[in-house]
């Protein structure tokens, strides 16, 4: 066998086994090599075993000193491209100003759209790079970015194009997703917004291939269950998935509406009840949990633990976001999934990879959709600054990866 | 005025005001100077102000670009000299296996305690190392590191050195305590062991000037209060300082022992009521509250919120050790005090540097004792990567420090 690059000195590869989401008991499904070496050949696996059995010839190789490698890690939630900032907001917050009185004043989500709507499609780029480098230095070699600050139709797409453009110009691979967030409570017609939303934006995205799936916002204070409906069957009739925010606050049928139709996940679920697991268990569709929103908002943490138990599909993400979670790593993600939300050092890293692949419809072999690294499977990889793999969720403050790999190329980051 | 260097560029100087603890209210007085510089001479602050208004010649510049500064932090409460990892207990705990259990199992403290005692002092140094450097990257400047694996008083002495070789070898302010710990439950004779520490290990840790302060660990499962009154008269006859770990699980008296003794800090206090607050008030000691251990062990935050609101000096430190606090940044657990501890990002600010300062005795004009920057000062303080300072705990999951300066000098880590 021949290979470009060797890489050896592997203390642990640890890799998350088998296809498709991992559910329930699977999640645990971590498998360790010891004393390991991983082949690479043009950006994918090409062998990867003990380092003892290896007999092929490599171009180059290169010494991990005694290192955990594990499988790049996918970032299925964030809003990383924002203009402004919500310094002040925080400050209020935290000394006792209440979200509402925020609003009011002006602050919040509406200085975001406000600022995001006002930036040009470069500059809104090039605000979101440190963070998606932030987010790549952290592990994320997959990251999802969604749209959503923009309200008024063309700031949405100008959003979209600043995501396709961040794309270009990183070694992540980024997956874009329309966002329809909650609307302006301003907006004095509804129904008029979806329908351009259904006739207009969805198919233009849709047909300008600027995003992979569309995103609905289903909340009391958001779109209506009957609403999303309308706006994820224009983007199902237009070839785009679907996903759905829901379930964060309250249950206003999003969750079940997001399983009867498919959706690649539903994501947020702190308000979910135990009743409601069971059904995420029988579906297709993946859990997608946001343990810095917890965190950053003191709020309670989505019951992790609780729906594997049931059987369902979990994944983690960052929702790095300015308001809600200012969360610029995708290990801390992981290990916060630990501590809050009740989730092994296992069923963390399956949440991190695979399952947070599905629940962006990326299962294909170009990625490192399934945790895996073997053989036909993309070469994204991290070499830990620790020699056990645990350490990727165990440490907290310091960053735990030490060199990040995409398409068998290490990152400068 | 003539300088060895002058730092512009500084969006926002940042400081604590004032000298002592800072108490209640006064917790929140931070002076943001906008457009400022920084002169530095033979280490120490020579004139800080805005920027126009600097008139003398520097040597050397520095131009921040348009970044942040604050003072640098100090970590009052790490065990950051151990042997040995806690990885396999993280895993056992987080997959729902008891304390008790794991103690039971040789695993716990005593794994730890086992690979310390085992460790020669070179190595423990060395292990040790990489820990500091992180929490220097992460803005503290001077860090408290306790003994205490030991319990044998030659291996307490062995950590006690190896913390002195760790001083000598890195740029950050090292302050050693020497810390008495649970005694092994195996332990026959715990009076024997009180009248050693008392008559023997403390005189010749006070000789060798190897600790700046004892601290007892005084809780239902290790020192009552009457042991450890013993062992605090000692140090304070031999001219040390003392402190408490104490009210972490239950109320035994450690708290009020210590306020009584006039200890520096009393450290941890989650199980802490709120008729304490007052008492902690009235008294010459800081509250040390540790948020890593509330994140990491999954139990509730000391009252961070009610004792300011009481009017008590609250400090805030890392608690960095493998067990129940495996945080390696000083400006992530500052971001963490504000979220479950309820802080502001001012009283978050004074937590980490004036009063941190004064749970360590350290108000002596060489160090950044008093989380100022005035001419006659340390000139230890970071730059940060943005240009608001109270991105220092906003940030979550990056190194909101850019760079960090000692003595005058950038830091390179």
């Amino acid at each position: 066998m021949k290979a470009d690059l060797l890489v050896t000195g592997i203390s642990q590869l640890a890799t998350a086994q088998g296809a498709g989401p991992k559910r329930g008991a699977a999640m645990r499904a971590v498998r360790v090599t010891e004393h390991a070496a991983l082949a690479v050949a043009d950006g994918m696996v090409v062998w990867a075993d003990r380092e003892e059995a290896w007999t092929g010839e490599a171009a180059a190789a290169i010494d991990v000193g005694n290192r955990a490698v594990v499988p790049g890690l996918v970032d299925p939630h964030t809003h990383a491209v924002w203009a402004g900032d919500r310094l002040a907001d925080f400050e209020a917050r935290t000394s006792g100003v209440g979200y509402e009185a925020i609003l009011a004043a002006g602050g919040g989500i509406w200085s975001t759209i406000r600022a995001t709507a006002a930036c040009p499609e470069d500059d809104l780029a090039a605000l979101a790079r440190p963070r998606i480098e932030a987010l790549l230095r952290s592990g994320a070699t997959t990251i999802e970015v969604k749209s959503g600050y923009g309200f008024v139709p063309g700031a949405e797409l100008t959003m979209l194009r600043a995501i396709r453009s961040l794309g270009a110009s990183t070694a992540a691979r980024i997956v874009p997703t329309l966002l329809i967030h909650v609307p302006p409570r301003v907006a004095s017609d509804r129904a008029a917004y979806v329908s351009h939303v259904c006739a207009s934006l969805i198919p233009r995205v849709a047909q300008e291939e600027l995003a992979a799936a569309v995103d609905v916002f289903v909340e009391k204070e958001a779109w209506s269950a009957e609403e999303a409906e309308a706006m994820l069957a224009a983007a199902h009739n237009n070839g785009l998935a679907i996903k759905l925010h829901t379930e964060q606050f309250q249950r206003v049928g999003g969750l079940e509406l997001g399983l009867r139709l498919g959706a690649l996940s539903v994501d947020h679920l702190e308000a979910c009840v135990p009743e409601q697991f069971a059904a995420i268990a029988q579906s297709s569709t993946v859990a997608t949990i946001l343990p810095g929103v917890s965190l950053h908002l003191g709020l309670p943490p989505a019951a992790g633990r609780a729906m594997i138990d049931a059987g369902a599909a979990v994944a983690v993400g960052t929702d790095l976001n300015p308001g809600s979670s200012p969360l610029f790593s995708a290990a801390l993600a992981l290990a916060l999934a630990v501590r809050l939300n009740g989730l092994t050092a296992q069923e963390a890293l399956v949440a991190g990879t695979v399952n947070a692949a599905c629940a962006l419809g990326r299962t294909g072999r170009e990625v490192t959709s399934r945790g895996r690294l073997e053989a036909g499977l993309a070469a994204d990889f991290l070499v830990l600054e620790g020699s056990d793999w645990r350490d990727l969720v165990y440490t907290l403050g310091a960053n735990p990866v030490r060199d990040v790999f995409v398409r068998g190329q290490r990152i400068a980051v």
